[in-house]
């Protein structure tokens, strides 16, 4: 697992509370989920020994690392409203833990689409997959087999998800339990809502810097900063304008959050990123920056882009030229300074409506987010 | 939505009832899903009025027929222990219908992992957003367009399920409603595994008789019958005895309702089942019929059935060929005295522990399920 500033952030931010073990949040959801995925792999197994190959996929997908971003927002909803000691604060977790079931089954299903070979720097479920097809001998194509198990494997951990969060959700304050349901509901279709726009953006030629913004705001911003927030703060009782703050911080520092993503996967350092350089431009991956580019850019200029974006044989002379043009149009700038614009309005947020210490750290998870190199 | 026989007898059962509306259970059914995916559906075009397309696909996948198979067999569970007037029954029934949002993401993803085109007599979810992506003229694959709009409202419909049902588990009796939980999420678990192991046994060369049994125990007699059964059950309070009894009539009931469908999948008359003849022996579908050809065939029999079956080019007159096969090596007749058994032992499970109506009923849906034509 790839220690990143955010990592590093959201760990310090975690270390500084009472009452949790060595390791903070990040360890306390990996238990609970291990214990989860350890439990109904042990019911896979009882229904058949085959189910061994889905049932050891599944945990590489819950359990190899990850930021556990979506738990430590949740939480600091949740501590946004009461003190650290509160009776409650173990069924919150683990209702934040299970919102990294729903994510291992966006990763899976999203490396599938869009045919992404590695995450986290190891094999995506669908290789996996296709390697146990090949390792067993088995006759027809690897590949069908990988996809069919990673099909199947994201709706067993999507089921996994609401199980996890419906039982823990049983252990949270019975007045305010329906009002954390409703936001795991709508986080829920939000997510899909959002791929579904992503993908449509990517089939259609042109699109818009707003149509870029659309899908930020609904597959980063609110789907892992600001619903998990509210999640946990509906969970503690947070009162409306409470809530309101956290909405406008969440939608604020998600989408400073994902722009500095896209910038990275163009400009980042791969010794530093993980990622090989020009990836995301080979991938034709849609961003805010691109949507700037291309709407500065001159007819020829426009051309580049279109011929190189969503080339998979792309040279790395090529992704040069793509980096060039997306500085000289001045995207890059613009960006940047839209992620300190939006850095600012996160900060700006946040009143003493919150809790001193949930300020606190969520201020330095905002900053971490706009600033971190990988 | 074509009328089976099966379709017919649940509505004549369900008809029975007092207090159901006309047209019985399905109507009520399809009431409750009509009011939870259209507000669903409204909520997706206030995000984004792109998600239209989502939006009705989700609609089509949802309320086009289907027999409610499961939300009777949930409602029958329900009433082998209460009467009829219970207060609870609306909640019941609601969470009844969520099994049917569960279905549809089932048979959303079945479309997609088998590339079949059609259902119900309708074009698949896949095919509607291909012809989405013609219709407007993008550029790229349809298909691939078709395949991840598949894939996402798959994932949609599931996140659909469980929160519909999640919501009437809360006007469930309070003491009951963690059984029935316990049902749905094994079902969910179960059906998952039940199609994994399908996959595999449709990569591996040959398979057994065994392993034929073992995927319909998991993908037919629990998901379709047990589960929903036992699920009415517990909601309801019914005790550990009773839940036994329904527990050994849905699996048997399951297993001849597959059966029977493997035998109508290649034996049928396509004017009545609606499907074309020797579709399964062409997808190669694996069934305990074929299980139980090939381990009594002679080596040159075994060859011929190798190689027509999942042969997508196989001529009329090779299907003629499998299925003589099939006749001749005893197959046909073996899982014919099969279904019979099944039929039996479920009529012989039920005793006077359930109220003597549901018990009827039950008893009428089992024959239904045995001696269908279509």
């Amino acid at each position: 697992m790839q220690v990143s500033v955010v990592s590093a952030v959201v760990a310090a931010v975690n270390d500084l509370e009472p009452g949790m073990p060595a390791g903070g949040l990040a360890d306390r959801v990996a238990d609970e989920l291990t214990r989860f995925v350890d439990q109904h792999a042990e019911l896979l197994l009882s229904l058949s020994a085959d189910l061994r190959p889905l049932a050891e996929v599944a945990r590489a997908a819950v359990l190899d690392g990850g930021k556990r971003l979506r738990p430590t927002f949740a939480y600091w909803g949740w501590r946004s409203v009461l003190p650290a000691d509160e009776p409650g604060t173990d069924a919150l977790l683990r209702a934040a833990a299970s919102l990294e079931l729903l994510q291992a089954c966006a990763l899976v299903h999203d490396d599938l689409l869009d045919a992404s070979d590695t995450r986290r720097g190891q094999p995506a479920a669908h290789v996996r997959f296709g390697a146990h097809h090949t390792d067993q001998g088995w006759p027809g194509e690897p590949g069908s087999f990988g996809s069919a198990g990673a099909l199947l494997l994201g709706d067993l951990l999507l089921s996994w998800a609401e199980e996890m969060f419906a039982d823990a959700a049983a252990g949270l304050p019975a007045a305010h339990a329906p009002g954390a349901r409703r936001e795991f509901d709508l986080m829920r279709t939000e997510v899909v809502a959002g791929q579904f726009l992503d993908v449509l953006a990517q089939r259609r030629g042109d699109y818009s810097a707003d149509e870029a913004v659309a899908v930020i705001r609904l597959k980063t911003s609110k789907y892992t900063v600001a619903r998990p927030l509210l999640l946990g703060a509906a969970a503690a009782g947070g009162d409306q304008r409470l809530r309101a703050e956290l909405a406008a911080y969440g939608h604020a520092v998600g989408e400073a959050f994902q722009l500095r993503d896209d910038l990275l996967g163009v400009f980042g350092d791969p010794a530093e990123t993980g990622k090989p350089a020009g990836d995301d431009l080979r991938e034709g991956k849609r961003t805010l920056l691109v949507a700037l580019a291309m709407a500065a850019a001159t007819p020829d200029q426009r051309a580049v882009l279109r011929a190189g974006l969503g080339n998979r044989q792309l040279t790395e002379e090529g992704v040069t030229e793509l980096r060039g043009l997306l500085t000289s149009t001045g995207a890059r700038d613009a960006v940047e300074r839209r992620i300190v614009e939006r850095a600012t309005e996160a900060a700006a947020s946040l009143t003493d409506r919150l809790r001193p210490e949930a300020r606190t750290a969520l201020l330095e998870l905002a900053e971490a987010a706009a600033h971190r190199r990988f």
